[in-house]
């Protein structure tokens, strides 16, 4: 029995395109691209169509300026830490926000062990940060402002259009963790703004474990894998060549294809939206309705717990989400739905769903029945439902 | 026309075997391990199997002291800045040799900028480090001894086990960079002593841009990717799930067939050197006559440059390297060399010859037969071996 995959977040399928093109280059035995004949020069012109094809993806002016990695993890580690490190004579202050992603958390807070200092920000019950609120953060020590574009548990996307232009003003650094938008809605760094732009291969059906980093050409930051002057002297290391083909068909596709899929999936999302309601009662929508990535939703389910619906959705062959995998091993209620002020029961309740360009309306329908059965089984055994709705009874 | 590949140390070709478990994992689609559901769980158990199979490799006590990195460079950074920052309230000081790979030197360089003092130490003509010097140069500041295992330029093998235990009387954490010895020569990491050890896919026909760090348990290290809970909370970030299933599988045959393979190995080398002075004079071996890999040899031939008979053995389809590919892009003598005693002349003149297990004994003859024809003309138009000869005409 096939499952039905609504936790694209987790893990993209790849593109078939994407998969030839791997397994093309697995065969082909392609050298180093930094060795010195012939076969090290045909894996080079293989490395540098990717490289144009990611530089396309994000419109940055230059393909020098764009980094590849092994993950948005170190591309966001890279960023933050690289920045700090590279800048501390200017001064040791970062300003960020409180609904980031564990790899800018972490690596802001080993900064902080070496005496950096932090302002983070909160978001409105909408899940947004203010601009006046980064502008008035600012300080003249103040190295680097790291804000994500859009966030990976609901979804939301945050002003970084209007950050970007306080930023500049103040001359201060400025790194937007888009592991999740780049290559699922148009994102285009010279518009936005940014300084440095950290991002992944897998959200749009790219491989797992390769990621880029979009360094604005002058920007001050040092590397944080030093050796070999492989990636324009940005990043040593031996290339994954394999990977790294596969995540420059990815984003070849993402760019023709964008229009397509922003399409197909808003729709996906708008009819689970409106249908929702039909299935099931109490629960609470935390994506934003206007400023969000289209294939995202996160829901709070009351009264009942999100790892329970997921394990039940799981054996009715449908895939979600409790919180990022990422998270997973946490038994805490996500910072993120804390911080958009839910209940520690509300955020316990809560399901991510994340479409996919395979997702079909019927697969819609077909969550909807399966979601509104273990709801409703599950309320009927919960103690906290039960106490809830004993006093209309 | 095929390329006879005699720089095995630039690049190896996959194993077929390889190459059938990467497309496998490619087209199986396999989710996110840290991922909740079951497609999740499959993907979990194939990274626990490679991590086996690595652990075996290189006889760990546990799986949990294998790390997945994206690179021999990548482990050589989390090592040595990682054990330095984790552990600079004991001391800042570093104890390394001169022939170390760039990846050592410029993690080391890195934490110079940072307060860390280091005492480098030169080798023997024959290329070796002396574990009285290591000895020596060790005080109460020093909380790291860093020596590679092999040499990516001449192979010559390190004394390490004798290192060990002179850092493990002084309770002193040691890193061996072993990128060109783990599947290439038995290693045993309880055997060796050493508390950390770098190492890589490719130098055993697995796919680049992927490695391990062994970490003994009870090491202080820092993380330097910091964000998710993956590598037992030892190195955040999404894996690379296909690169590191090629690993796995690379490891079990290297483990499997290791003594058929040095035994071709050390045949191809022995053939090598027996028959080069049938083919050239006036050379110079700089690879340790028993302390070194089985299948790299480094000849500099005096009085012309490598550069030029690295390019004319390309149109004769041999591929072979003049140093380190990781390297490439400097101009200077290699500093392994140099160090050796080589003059910079001799230094330029160096070819590193790398074999791999599909060379074969004909190969050996052809190049040898190459080589001759090469140098034979080189020198015919090198104003440096006139001047050398015409003393004596």
């Amino acid at each position: 029995m096939n499952i039905v995959n609504l936790d694209h977040i987790s893990a993209n399928p790849l593109l078939p395109e994407v998969k030839a093109a791997m397994i093309a280059a697995i065969n082909d035995d392609l050298f180093n691209p930094s060795s010195q004949h012939r076969k090290g020069e045909q894996a080079a012109e293989k490395l540098d169509r990717s490289r144009h094809a990611v530089m396309r993806l994000i419109n940055a002016a230059n393909p020098k300026e764009v980094v590849f990695t092994s993950s948005g993890t170190e591309s966001v580690n890279h960023a933050i830490k690289g920045v700090a490190m590279a800048n501390a004579k200017k001064g040791k202050h970062i300003v960020t926000t409180n609904i980031e992603h564990n790899a800018v958390i972490r690596s802001i807070r080993r900064l902080k062990g070496q005496g950096y200092t932090v302002t983070s920000l909160p978001v409105d019950a909408s899940g947004r940060v203010s601009p006046e609120a980064v502008a008035a953060a600012i300080s003249d020590e103040t190295v680097l402002v790291s804000v994500m574009h859009s966030n990976n548990e609901t979804g939301t996307i945050q002003p970084i259009e209007e950050i970007a232009k306080i930023t500049r003003k103040r001359k201060v650094i400025f790194h937007t963790d888009a592991v999740d938008s780049v290559g699922v809605v148009p994102m285009d760094v010279q518009k936005l703004g940014v300084d440095l732009m950290s991002f992944a291969s897998n959200p749009y059906y790219g491989p797992p474990g390769v990621g880029g980093l979009y360094i604005r050409r002058g920007t001050l930051v040092w590397p944080i894998l030093d050796g070999g002057v492989q990636e324009n002297n940005k990043r040593a290391g031996a290339e994954n060549l394999i990977g790294i083909i596969g995540m420059g068909t990815a984003a070849e596709y993402a760019l023709k294809d964008m229009d397509t899929r922003l399409s197909h999936l808003n729709g996906l999302k708008r009819k689970f939206l409106k249908e929702l309601p039909g299935a099931i009662d109490e629960y609470l929508i935390n994506t934003h309705p206007e400023h969000s990535l289209p294939n995202m939703v996160s829901v709070s389910v009351q009264h009942i717990e999100g790892e329970s619906v997921m394990l039940m959705l799981d054996d009715e062959n449908f895939a979600v989400s409790t919180r990022s995998a990422c998270a997973t091993g946490s038994l805490r209620a996500s910072h993120v739905l804390l911080s958009l002020g839910l209940s520690h029961a509300d955020a316990q309740g809560t399901l991510v769903l994340s479409f996919g360009i395979e997702n079909t309306e019927t697969e819609i329908d077909q969550f909807l029945a399966a979601l509104k059965k273990v709801v409703t089984t599950l309320r009927e055994i919960s103690p906290l439902y039960n106490k809830r709705s004993s006093p209309e009874a």
